[in-house]
C-alpha cells in the first residue's frame, strides 16, 4: 500500500512500493505526512551526490509525520506522537562533536543523502532526531519546519537584532525563510531577487524587495543607512554576482552570512573585509534550539510561511517538481503528500 | 639642524629641513627617535595612495620619541615625557565611531599618510594619539609598538586561546609579530614562509616555519591536530594561494582572520566556509588596548621582538630602505634613527 520515490541516478525518479523497515533499538517508524522538495533534492537528482546516495535511493529530508512504532529502548516516544525529524546523524565522537558542534560534523550522516529519506510512506529513522509537534499545528505546515530551521540557524549565528538593517541576497525558499525569521527578530530586511515570480511572491508577504539589475543596491543601502551600510547580509544566492556585492552592503564591522552552496570558489574582495573589519560567517544545517524556534515561530502563526507552499503533490509527481524547480518555474515550495 | 624624509612622488624620497610647528590646543610636539620602516610606506613610495598625500608627505608612523612642548588644553603631558603614538585620527561622531569602533571609522585620517607623519626631527600631533613609555623600554625598542599592536590587534580579534593550533600564512614582519604574539598567548604556531632569509630568521626566534612548496601544508596540519584542523588561521600574505590555503587548514568552526591587504578580489572558497562553519575576521590597525597590551610586552621582554629590527639606518637612507624591501632583500624591519 505505501510507496517511496526513488532517485535511480541521472536525473531518474521512481515511485516503487514501500519497504516497511521495523526499528531497530533506538529508532522509531513513522507514517510520513509531507515532505518539501529541497534544492539539494535538485542537486542530488542531477547526479552531483551520487558519491553518497546508495541505489535506489529514497530522498527528502523536509518531514513530518506520525510515529507508528517504537523500538526498543526508546522511552520518550509513542505510537501516535506527531512529529518533525532533524535528519542529522553526527558521530558523536570527533573533535568537533565534542566541541558540541555535532550538526556540522565531519562525518556527518544527512538522512535523506547518506541514509534513506522520507518520501515514503513509511520511514524508520533514530529516535534522536525527532522534535514534537504543537496539537495546532498541522502536518502539511510542519513539513516546512526543517527549512524554517536552517533560516532559524542563520538568522541566529548573524546575531541579528530588533531595529537592524538586514539585506538578504536572493529571494528563492530558504532566503525568503530568512527574510521572515530576520523581519520576526526586529530587523528591516530587504531582499534582492531577479526571478519576477518570486519578486511578487515575496512582495505579497509584505518583504521589500529590490531587483538588482533595475536598481543600484548599494546606493540604495547606503542611502537607506545615512551611508552607513547594512548590520548583516546574508548570502543566499551562491553566485558571483551575490560575492561581490555582500562586501559592499555590510556596514564596518557587519556579519556577512554564508548562507548558499557556492558550487566553486568566487572572487571575494576580501580587501573591503580588511577595510570594514567586516566578518563572515558560514552557516550550515541547524542545531536543536533552531528546530525549537521554528516549531515555535510556525505554530504561533504570524509569519506567513504558509504562503511559500506553492505547489503540493502527489508522491508520483516528486520528478515533475525537481524539474519544474530546475527550469525556474513559478513555484517557490513544493510539498509532497506522502500518503499519497 | 632637525630634517625631515619626504616623499615626492613617483618613487623619490628627499630629506630637507624639518619645519617646526608650535603644538595647538590638544596637540603636542614631540622629538622623533625612531620610525620603522612599513609596508605601507612602501605602498605609498610606489604612488598607490597619491590620492591621499599632500606632496611634499613627510611619511612614517611607527614612531617613539619624547615631548618637547604641549599645546594649551593638554593636562596629561608635560615635556620630558617618553611617548608613542597610536597614528589615528577618527571623526568621532560618525556611526562607526558612536559604535565604538573609530579605529576603522570611514573617515579616519591615519597620520603619516593623510596628515605628515613621524620621519621628521620634530613632530606635532593631537595628545589624544600618545602612549606613554615604561622607563625601562628603549626608544629604539619603542619603535615597534605599533607593529606589534597590529599583532595583538589581530590575535585578539582572532580570539587566540592557550593549547590552540594557529597558523601564520606569511612571515614577513607583521606574520611574524603575529606569531609571536599568538605563541604569548599559549598558542602552539606554525608558520607558512617561502624567503629563505624570513625563515632562517623566524626559526632563529624559536618559530616552527614551513615552506609550502617543499611541505604539504594541509596534511602536515591534519596529522598535527589528529585530523581536525587549524584552530585559527592567520592569512598575512595577501596572496591567492594564501587564500585558497586558508579555508583548507581551518577546522569546523575555525576563525580565519584577515590581516594582508589584498590589492585585488582572490577565489576564496566558500563552499569550505558554509560546509565548515568557518568564520572569517577582517582585522585593521589596533585600538587603544591593543597599544597597551604591546607596550606591556615588550617591556616584560620575554619575547625576542628586537630580533626583527635587521636594519637602523639614518634619515638619509629612507629610499635605500625602501628599495631594499621592494626588491625582497634580506631585511625583515628596517628601522630610521630620525634624530640623524
Amino acid at each position: 500500500m505505501f510507496r517511496a520515490a526513488q532517485y535511480l541516478s541521472d536525473r531518474k525518479i521512481s515511485v516503487a512500493p514501500c519497504i516497511s523497515i521495523p526499528p531497530s533499538p533506538g529508532e522509531v517508524q513513522i507514517q510520513v505526512s509531507h515532505c518539501g522538495i529541497c534544492g539539494t533534492d535538485l542537486h542530488l537528482f542531477h547526479g552531483n551526490m551520487d558519491h553518497r546516495v546508495t541505489l535506489p535511493q529514497v530522498i527528502g529530508h523536509e518531514s513530518s509525520g506520525t510515529i507508528t512504532a517504537v523500538g526498543a529502548g526508546v522511552a520518550d516516544w509513542a505510537a501516535g506522537d506527531r512529529v518533525t525529524v532533524r535528519p542529522l546523524a553526527p558521530c558523536g565522537d570527533c573533535p568537533t562533536c565534542r566541541r558540541g558542534h555535532s550538526h556540522v560534523c565531519p562525518k556527518l550522516k544527512f538522512i535523506g543523502i547518506d541514509a534513506p529519506g522520507a518520501m515514503q510512506g513509511l520511514w524508520t529513522i533514530p529516535a534522536h532526531t525527532l522534535h514534537r509537534l504543537p496539537d495546532a499545528l498541522s502536518l502539511l505546515d510542519a513539513a516546512l519546519i526543517e527549512p524554517i530551521a536552517v533560516a532559524c540557524h542563520d538568522v541566529r549565528l548573524g546575531r541579528v537584532t530588533p531595529g537592524e538593517f538586514a539585506v538578504v541576497i536572493g529571494g528563492g525558499p530558504i532566503g525568503a525563510l530568512v527574510a521572515l525569521v530576520a523581519r520576526q527578530h526586529g530587523a528591516r530586511v530587504v531582499v534582492t531577487e531577479i526571478n519576477p515570480f518570486r519578486i511578487r511572491l515575496l512582495r505579497e508577504m509584505g518583504l521589500e524587495v529590490l531587483d538588482p539589475r533595475a536598481v543600484d543596491v548599494p546606493a540604495f543601502v547606503a542611502a537607506e543607512t545615512g551611508n552607513d551600510g547594512a548590520d548583516v547580509v546574508f548570502e543566499v544566492s551562491g553566485s558571483a554576482p551575490g560575492a561581490e556585492l555582500m562586501t559592499k552592503l555590510g556596514r564596518v564591522r557587519a556579519r556577512i552570512v554564508i548562507v548558499a552552496v557556492f558550487p566553486k570558489p568566487v572572487p571575494v574582495d576580501l580587501h573591503k573585509m580588511f577595510w570594514k573589519e567586516q566578518e563572515m560567517i558560514g552557516t550550515r544545517v541547524y542545531e536543536a534550539v533552531d528546530f525549537d524556534e521554528a516549531i515555535a515561530l510556525l505554530a504561533a502563526g504570524e509569519v506567513p510561511f504558509r504562503r511559500l507552499i506553492t505547489n503540493i503533490y502527489p508522491l508520483d509527481d516528486v520528478q515533475k517538481g525537481l524539474l519544474e524547480m530546475e527550469q525556474g518555474a513559478d513555484v517557490m515550495k513544493i510539498l509532497v503528500d506522502c500518503s499519497s
